[in-house]
């Protein structure tokens, strides 16, 4: 009896350890995004350069997470619900490691975007950024009270974001038109938006999972199947 | 005995029909890359608009995936490589999923160049996508053989990708800065080739799973937290 209840306990100290570090991962890319876009407002292509070397973190934290995961398959061989869970953090973390790399591409665009004089005033992007952000925790909020309707209000957020995105790229195209010499700073404020986009997805994809662990069988025949999953551009 | 020699036929089957669903899946999202890229060149939108619609067999396909996987980890609790091969193939379908994704919006960007006339001949573009129909293929193929070899060498053609986006997309700004009235086609032109460089990732991504899986503590300690792993642009 004793070795039951210590075995329990181990087994529970284990998912515990799991769902921190995974909440860890999310806090460190969640610095990313904001580090990023402090760097681009204030020109600060130091703090950019900081904010790149948090990756080899994130990319060690995959790793790391994806071990504990084989274990506790492994050695507890979970089933139902806590296989799901330990399945799906498995899938989440490829997601937030590539939120990371996104990090880091928008610490690029920021830094070359440092290098000349600024086209205008970020005035979207840091919005973007917020929202991209406020969704990658959410999302891990909702993993952690595997709470549906938080998940599905993640997925709702995105085409806020996916707006804003059609919105900072057809201003842009306006700035090329109107100069040549504005296409080399628009297109990398495209691209720091559309990365922004990007996480988003990401985020949305972390909720889906998150949706899809809690009730596995309803999401089977509506969601991804149906209009929420459509494919992103 | 009998029993137990069964339980070995129906565990052997059940990782066969893993195997399998996955090649058909690989295989469904590489008829998406090669039919938006024939419909690009024959300016076929018809041809496009029916790619889209093997997104959803590939969307279901990946789901199907998951359920078999989860009940070979529940009934037959597989541990060492058995338990790799499992979790990677959970990993991995949600890379295959995306490159559909992918494909559907090709067909999108087709579907909006087919409507004007062509900028100019798409020389590149089929190269790219024949390169990144074929990563997917050989990651598969490094997956079903445990081949560390072909994987890392899908791994290195990513840069052939890397620099054809490049290239393309320095193309297409010399083209808008040329004339306002390319600026449209361009940008699209431009998506296209960004999305074959995005299905290059996926295709690295399944790759590198391959590699992890076969040699896991090899990699750890070098491939993803080294250049291997860069984040990509």
């Amino acid at each position: 009896m004793m070795t039951f209840k210590h075995t329990v306990q181990e087994y529970d100290g284990e998912l515990r350890k799991i769902r921190e570090q995974l909440l860890f991962m999310g806090a460190k890319v969640e610095e990313m995004i904001a580090g990023g876009l402090k760097a681009l407002l204030e020109r600060d292509s130091e703090l950019a350069h900081r904010v790149m070397e948090l990756d080899s973190e994130v990319n060690k934290l995959e790793l790391d997470i994806d071990e504990l995961c084989l274990r506790v398959l492994a050695r507890r061989q979970p089933v139902a619900s806590d296989l799901r869970a330990v399945t799906t953090v498995m899938k989440m973390v490829t997601d937030l490691e590539r939120i990371g790399d996104l990090g880091v591409n928008i610490c690029e665009r920021v830094m070359e975007l440092n290098m000349v004089p600024p086209l205008k005033p970020y005035m979207d992007l840091p919005h973007m950024a917020e929202i991209a952000q406020g969704m990658v925790r959410s999302a891990l909020d909702a993993f952690v009270n595997r709470d549906v309707e938080q998940a599905k209000q993640v997925i709702e957020k995105d085409q806020t974001l996916d707006s804003y995105y059609g919105q900072i790229f057809r201003e842009m195209l306006t700035y090329m038109m109107e100069d040549v010499r504005n296409i080399y700073r628009a297109t990398k404020i495209q691209s720091v938006s559309k990365y922004l986009e990007r996480i988003g997805d990401h985020a949305t994809n972390l909720a889906e999972m998150v949706v899809f662990m809690v009730k596995a069988t309803d999401i089977r025949h509506k969601g991804r199947l149906g209009n929420a999953h459509a494919p992103r551009t």
